[in-house]
């Protein structure tokens, strides 16, 4: 019998990723991140096919975190599939979420989970953690950071690798992993959440790629990932661009001649004004492009005493006008 | 009575283009390109209002595409429109698209519209020439250029500034011209085109736009503008130093040397290929990301003899493995 495509589509993926990883020495170990989905358990499986000839031990590892009725029995099937996968050894734990961390429920369970599959790693000195994000999910990625409007960094979707993380998956679609699962007889796991509307990311999902799909033609999808892989390429090259011009033109403290930064191209002289900002103490989360175009319609003003106000009570002014005037940064005196 | 919002949001657009042509000598010429649709003919009515001020005469000019029946009418009574706003001049002309100049029927429309428009702001001396795109048309680019997959340019959008053209609407909504022509009692057209679901832009404003908006949230069209910005100025900054990075390591015609090539950031290196690909006679509109990529593994590979193939019968090769290796192209024989 001739190997399923979409086996074959996954097990190509997985080997792509070992391979760059090794040359490892015999018996590195790589743990495979499982919630038992079509996704992580089609990875597990590939890994386990493909690992040994490379000469890695793969460890299934799942994460519990006890926001849903029966978690506890779920994560323990988990555990048992990724046995019966072939997985050399599993891991299981329980984390606890903070629901009142104040950044919502996804992000804490999200910074939850980096931390124990973190955790793990150490303990079973893996040399590299697999996640099991499709080329779908990349795809929603990109939408979900289009409507933010933020420009490339959120259009750049999830990264393959960083740190010890690789996501052989992301040219993927998830459908070749479901199907994959079905070719191979595993049974997988439909996340309830995955159907909830409450979440964006579902929405995407469920109505807003297939409209696109239906009125611009299959292949939207495909065209997302490639233009995270490019706009994440770009990114990287403009971001270390711009740190290198600010620590070029700034001076002590948060502060930047007007003449440099108009020097400076337009795709720089943003991402300086915005990491100028930080440092002076603006909100992250609250600094949006309408506070950076402030900032860069201050610089071009050349006007002294004009004024841009930034979210965390932080007041950006120009020291004098003309080619001598300082970009410089104030707290704003906050009523007690 | 106050001026109402979106009357005065068209206004503040033209006023900030305007100053920015001037100091334009008294008596300067911007010629208005319009169409009869609503966009344009809130652009030439804000312009008549704003342009005296700033010593500007305004000519409204209208191009006939001879497309439709009764085009000759309809341009007759743009005419007279664009006279009874207050124009200083107005402009007509019929044009003739080609209609198989193997480009399409659009391209050619545009190619042929742009060319009249050249003529006319010659013949006037027009120091500009305002288009009425609005930030609905730039957020309906965006998404066609999503769904073509060929990262940061095609999703750059339409320029604010090119040439002697200016887009001043970019950041005003379709729906405040048509309430600034309803307001101030202009007739405007609604172009039967702009219901035709044979095209795509016509879909993605129909279909795509309202189900993001329904379902990420209202103000999806501007997040896509904005994105737009910031993408443009981040393209604009790569090619450039694509460019230099091309001519630094260009030998005799294209020939890379490959230790150079993979020494370069991966956002120029692809740029650089690309460039080299087209430069070796590949065919542009057919040369897509994948071959990119394709060469990008080449050059990766580091091994003589390796080969991929490009649109335009172009074969990409190494001339050695290691560090000596030279990226080259030849035209492959085609069979006659």
């Amino acid at each position: 019998m001739s190997l399923h495509p979409s086996v074959a589509a996954v097990r190509v993926a997985v080997r792509r990723t070992l391979a760059d990883l090794a040359p490892a020495g015999s018996g590195t170990t790589v743990l495979v991140a499982c919630s038992g989905g079509a996704d992580s358990l089609a990875l597990l499986a590939a890994t386990v096919f493909e690992a040994p000839r490379l000469g890695f031990r793969v460890v299934g590892a799942t994460v519990d975190h006890g926001l849903q009725e029966g978690s506890g029995e779920h994560a323990a099937h988990v555990v048992e599939q990724m046995a019966g996968l072939g997985a050399d050894e599993t891991a299981s734990a329980r984390v606890h979420v903070e629901a009142d961390s104040g950044r919502g429920p996804e992000a804490a369970a999200r910074e939850a989970r980096y931390a124990v599959l973190e955790q793990m790693a150490e303990h079973f000195g893996a040399a590299a953690v697999l996640l099991g994000h499709t080329l779908d999910d990349q795809a929603e990625t990109v939408l979900l950071g289009l409507a933010r409007g933020s420009g490339g960094r959120s259009l750049a979707g999830m990264r393959r690798a960083f740190d010890r993380y690789r996501r052989p998956l992301l040219d993927v679609t998830r459908t070749d992993t479901v199907t994959a699962c079905q070719v191979e007889g595993i049974e997988y796991w439909n996340d309830p959440h995955n159907l909830d509307p409450a979440y964006a990311r579902v929405r995407v999902r469920r109505k807003v790629l297939p409209v696109l799909e239906d009125e611009l033609g299959p292949g939207v999808a495909a065209a997302l990932a490639r233009t995270a892989d490019q706009l994440r390429a770009d990114s990287e090259l403009l971001d270390e661009l711009a740190a290198a011009a600010y620590a070029e033109v700034a001076g002590a403290e948060p502060d930047l001649p007007v003449a440099e930064l108009t020097a400076l191209a337009p795709a720089l002289r943003t991402r300086v004004l915005r990491s100028a900002a930080l440092d002076a103490g603006a909100t992250g989360a609250e600094l949006f492009h309408v506070h950076v175009v402030a900032l860069d319609r201050l610089v071009a003003s050349r006007v002294g005493g004009q004024e841009a106000q930034l979210p965390g009570h932080v007041t950006a002014y120009l020291t004098s006008g003309g080619p001598d005037g300082r970009l410089r940064f104030r707290r704003t005196a906050v009523q007690g």
